[in-house]
């Protein structure tokens, strides 16, 4: 085959085979077929698209340019969560625990943060000792005895997605659903899950900035995953706003902590959410009928403390010290706590999750290079939601300062993020819809 | 300027500003962008195209991006003339003197030969001694004596080009009117000519394939060469056939020799072709007001040989030694010759010239890396034309033959390239059309 034919082809719009497309990403994978060509030819796909059969085969010859685990040897349904990434967003850390409290198999190969989207890894990291890199039977044995464990990639997981997004990021060719969509399900599918829920974010604070998009990009994968022999389900949440309170690994993680010790409302948002999702892994696990069921289940485990419990355990597990859970409040020490006041009083009508999200990360919280180090303690602990009265002068927001390197510019990004008006704002959906 | 938001709009279908152009094109050049987001940004403008605002701006950046040459201390106007590059096409040495010896002044830089098509300079170079590498003041010199000089680029001419036409070689991105008619017009613009002819080929042995893609190319540079102060015209001529007899540097220079001795017919179409082409090139002179009037002023410098004493003069200047323009079947002594015989009786129906093209190539005349070594004794001398009468087993074209590594790849090519039929074939034109 030659490479220009097949770049070509795509160019003018033509569908390829499955054979050309495992020809792309193999040569690519082995350095036959340059970064050039792969830039042209991912251009020519943001821009002509994908067939589903396309994006199909392109999901799979993904999978299969690296590892895949087996997890056949665990009981039950492995069931997988992803979020497409978000701002204040700790839901794998509650519903991954609860749904084990009830019966589920969560064997979870979890990513980190870039710009302004936190990472589960880094959430995880918050907690002293703790360590995401763990070899496979390891993981397996936790999983087996607790129900749950969420670790980094073990092994050469998908090599194809890891040189196809470097090179998305700087070729102006992330936006495109066919790539979005394999590269997110190439990656589940070869960390060994049986069923997928899938949490696809919608709005300012997400990738995808409306609900038509985010619902295209969740049908997309949602058609892989079921081709592919795997129960799949996606939720389209809302992410105008951030989802929880706290913005920062530290914070996020005693905010986890929080929800799963019963210290958080459960009308809170974050809670909503988490019990979504998790009746969504409960049902896709053959453990709920309904949503009814699962919610109440995973209330029960909740309520019980049995979430906590389990999640408690897992830290151990990756060798964190689990006095952190007991007393979260020392996971968030800061040197200095800085009140963010409202310019006016009224309404907060709008939240720009994304930037609350870059100004967390400018206070140490994130990252914007691969290799910069994050200072688990720092970020942003919201006072105020969506809706909330707030009065001039009052502290929408508290900083968790360590080091006043770059805090003027997070300041200002934070100050600008809140609008408040004279008016309570209309009501925004916390689920816009489920695809399955 | 960030490089992933300008190829994100052009993606996107947006209109690029100049500043930006400039930032791409001299990025690439410098080695700020990367060969992949160059690949990236030339498939979006292959697929989304540009606005002719664009493509001039694309055009001045490439122009600009290394040296221009000053041709103004040289008397007239400067007039060139392009071929979009053919097979058995020996206009520019056949035309060049004729408008010289009319009175014009001809400054011209030419290219080499790649894959099925010829290159002037090759054929400039089949004459023992000719050093197509002149510094720009001798060549000057030559020009303002005989009125006609061709030579190699000199200088730094359109880095910009040469970079951008290696990467769009291998990314699938040729085919495209904005990158190929600023491709060709940056080098017609930095090479100094005041005004240009162009002579666009279509067919099957051309780069474009239909007449409406042609035009399209055509109008596409008329209008950047006029937007630039440039009197600049098109020609659309035909490459469904060879335009020549001979294909091959030494049988095409021999060719070009017989036609400025008068040897050859004046209704010969590779004649026809060389005063439509030099009759545009004297009216954009303004040295002819109609095209008859130049066609009999060429006319009369064929007949009075003086077209044919300013090519050899010129050989002579570059070193050449021009015993062998008064002696020209001393070009192409070949080990062998080797008839090709018609298998069957009819009339010559079609000619793939691109064919004909890959397999002079293949027998030595030509390139298909850059660094290939070419025999210009070698190559096919045609017997018949399109439309003639061919008896079986009689010759319709002679290779001429020194090596006998792929000569069997190139008889089989050459005996399928010429088509046999009972009826004669429709009359195809050899001008479809002039664009100015």
């Amino acid at each position: 085959m030659i490479v220009t034919e097949l770049i070509e082809m795509k160019r003018d719009g033509m569908e390829a085979s499955a054979e050309q497309i495992r020809f792309m990403v193999n040569g690519f994978v082995s350095g036959e077929v340059s970064d050039a060509q792969m830039a042209a030819w991912m251009m020519a796909i943001c821009i002509r698209g994908m067939t589903p059969r396309e994006t199909g085969e392109l999901t799979l010859a993904m999978m299969h340019s690296g590892d895949v685990v087996d997890l056949s040897d665990l009981p039950g349904v492995k069931v997988d969560k992803h979020s497409t990434g978000g701002v204040g967003d700790t839901t794998t850390l509650v519903a991954a625990p609860l749904v084990a409290a009830c019966g589920g198999t969560v064997a979870k190969m979890s990513g980190r943060g870039l710009a302004h989207s936190g990472g589960t890894l880094d959430k995880l990291e918050s907690v002293p000792g703790v360590c995401v890199e763990q070899p496979l039977d390891r993981f397996k044995r936790i999983v087996r005895d607790l129900g749950v464990c969420v670790i980094g990639q073990s092994g050469d997981l998908v090599p194809a997605d890891k040189k196809m997004y470097a090179l998305r990021d700087v070729t102006g060719t992330v936006q495109s659903i066919p790539l979005i969509a394999s590269s997110i399900m190439s990656k589940k599918l070869a960390s060994g899950a049986d069923a997928i829920v899938l949490d696809v974010k919608t709005g300012g604070g997400a990738f995808m900035k409306t609900v038509e998009d985010s619902a295209a990009l969740a049908r997309e994968m949602v058609r892989i995953g079921d081709s592919l022999g795997r129960r799949t389900a996606a939720v389209i949440t809302d992410m105008n706003r951030p989802l929880g309170m706290a913005i920062g690994n530290g914070l996020e993680m005693k905010e986890a902590v929080d929800v799963l010790s019963g210290r958080v409302p459960e009308s809170d948002p974050l809670v909503r959410v988490c019990l979504t999702l998790g009746g969504h892994m409960l049902r896709l696990s053959g453990l709920a009928k309904t949503r009814e069921e699962a919610e109440r289940k995973l209330l029960h485990a909740l309520r019980t403390g049995e979430g906590l419990r389990r999640f408690r355990a897992m830290l151990g597990r990756l060798g964190g010290d689990v006095s952190y859970v007991d007393e979260p409040e020392r996971l968030v020490r800061a040197a200095e706590l800085v009140p963010v006041a409202s310019r006016a009083s009224g309404f907060v009508s709008a939240i720009d999750a994304k930037k609350l999200g870059v100004a967390a990360a400018l206070l140490g919280a994130g990252r914007f290079k691969k290799d910069d180090v994050i200072d688990p303690a720092v970020g942003i602990l919201m006072k105020k939601r969506y809706g909330d009265r707030v009065e001039a002068g009052e502290p929408f927001a508290v900083l968790y300062v360590n080091s006043r390197e770059r805090f003027a510019e997070a300041y200002e990004m934070i100050s600008s993020a809140v609008t408040v008006s004279q008016e309570p704002p209309k009501e925004i959906p916390l689920v816009y819809e489920v695809i399955e």
